[in-house]
């Protein structure tokens, strides 16, 4: 089951320029805020908590960074969102039935959670992001 | 306070289709889904309640609309987020002191809900909204 969007992502050239504007949208505090690094999907990364969601800004970490790409033919802007289930394998397992096929096998994602990309022409040409929910 | 993410809205070409595609992604049932005209913003909407958010499928009516223009100039993709307040005057009021001003007074949208948005430029080239929680 789908249960929660766990973030939305945007991509950004500076991840403190960007954090300071969105702290100034959202009145995020610094206890809603956690930065780290994914060298794995090469970004550097800012999560603000909101309610049970976040929004993740994305700056690349070097050239190589698929966020260069995104930045350098779509400038800054949306990026994908991730949808969270308790179950991901089962998740996986059903859309494929429904011949909806991720793009690759799962791997780890930011916060050492489980994760799976979706082709954006199969899904409305928004890249979506399954995420595994860590039980609490 | 800004307390959950509303929703992230998508704009499509064809609302039938990109839902078909939706609900084959979130597994969602038809008690999750909820279609809407909003004649003010010249859309037809679809929502897709996930948790505490939702997805907005975004359909022009007609023309002059401005998913018209967005989907002309992006083509289908991620269009906006909405963040959710319980006192939209007071959210509104703390951004005009941080100099962050909406695009223009707030205004009906989706389920009658007051709304306000502000300009891409002045929040990482992402279009928000700011939407009235309406208690239960």
């Amino acid at each position: 089951m789908i249960s929660n969007i766990d973030h939305i992502a945007i991509a950004v050239h500076d991840l403190e320029n960007s954090l300071e504007q969105f702290k100034i949208l959202t009145d995020a505090t610094d206890a809603q805020i956690r930065i780290e690094e994914v060298p794995s999907e090469k970004v550097r990364v800012a999560f603000i908590q909101i309610g049970n969601s976040k929004i993740e800004l994305l700056e690349p970490l070097g050239t190589a960074s698929p966020i260069t790409r995104f930045l350098e033919k779509r400038g800054e802007g949306l990026h994908h969102i991730a949808l969270e289930t308790e179950n991901l394998e089962a998740e996986i397992k059903r859309t494929v039935k429904e011949n909806l096929l991720p793009i690759s096998a799962p791997s780890e994602g930011a916060g050492g959670k489980k994760v799976v990309f979706f082709n954006p022409k199969d899904t409305g040409k928004v890249l979506v992001e399954f995420i595994q929910k860590i039980q609490d």
